[in-house]
């Protein structure tokens, strides 16, 4: 399966109804070979109490494109764990995530995320290791 | 203000329309000092393309009710930043979370969460770092 | 290869001359199923500039506690990740740890270490993934 | 205080004996604004029981730069969390090891390491969180 043919099929899988993601406004935007970007579209269900956007919804954004970094060779993952720094509070229109691996193992794969608001400050950024199951 | 009060005004918060976490079905049940919990109602839309519940609501719910330990005896916080380990795949009806702190520093606060399914398998758990900001 | 076998077996391997953690005054103390514990004895070389414990010590003792809870069944495993807290500043005479199981799974297994001082403070806590080679 | 003489200060200070990093092959090499680099020089007792560079001495060396980085504007700093992961297997003759800041805040900083061998293979990197103590 060559790189463009893995964009369409992650895409059609990912930016989906009823995936978490999708219904809370994350779709994947390019998936190339070692390379996944991805985007949150803020709305008013995205914050916390402190009317910023929820640390949650930015671990799923780094979270789901990093998941198609692991696998932008082929193969099927899970999350084996990760971890987060929110770097400065966030808010919209959009925020931007771009991940690249640090390993791809056979079986781990090692991703790094950077998050980015749309003035271009870095938010937050997070490492994701996750465990090919195919 | 003590911690019924604490508890009264928390839930108010953090369980109503427009909260990321509250919309994407994740309710606090209880907040006393030094302890929360939490529950996250899976839905058709809490998934992620394996059909399980997607890792971002994991960490949302964890996120939420680690914050609530962290503010327990009152106070504001920020999440700094956190670890989490996805350890089994997780299904419906529910997931519970559970939050204790390691340590209430006047400025740091490390919050430990386990997250465990309907029939009480741990699916996974986290280490959350708040930021006092009152 | 039964438990007390296990424990012998590895108490020969870690507890040795130039193993970096023995060289640094970390000895594994017990290794039952499943159960492990080790402490590091603070000497004048054990301290970062401002006098405590470094952290590095501290991650040391735990990594090497982890591990041989890891294989605590059997088997060989390196760490494939770890993340760390440091709650109080440490001193001696003594640091202990202990390290139990959150996930013991055939290829990927997640340590939990707590790490007291001697007057059984809780210091430091960390989570360790260990990926089995054999 | 200039960034030259923050660099000659903080190498005096942690290139020293009973040091922990010094006296298990550690020194700072470079100390600029918003940069830090440092290096392990790989001995007979850096290892761990497969004959590798022990995870603790790896983690003692980013820590190490990482902190030195924390403070390159000036002020002092304990380390509050870390993450890091395990890439590749480690060997000598040295592991080099470079910082720079994701985030530069008042009272907290987290900072960015990677740790590369000798010809130049990234083995580990990791995420430290420092507490400004002044």
């Amino acid at each position: 399966m060559d790189s463009n043919q893995i964009e369409q099929e992650m895409k059609a899988l990912v930016n989906a109804p009823h995936q978490f993601s999708f219904e809370n406004g994350i779709v994947i935007t390019k998936v190339e070979r070692d390379l996944c970007e991805g985007e949150l579209t803020v709305g008013p269900d995205s914050v916390n109490p402190g009317g910023y956007v929820h640390g949650g919804a930015l671990v799923t954004l780094a979270d789901t494109v990093a998941g198609c970094c692991a696998c932008s060779r082929g193969g099927d993952c899970v999350t084996a764990n990760e971890s987060f720094e929110f770097l400065r509070t966030a808010g919209g229109p959009k925020i931007f995530c771009r991940a690249v691996p640090r390993k791809m193992g056979r079986t781990l794969r090692v991703i790094q995320t950077e998050l980015t608001d749309s003035s271009g400050r870095l938010v937050a950024s997070g490492t994701f290791t996750f465990f090919m199951t195919a």
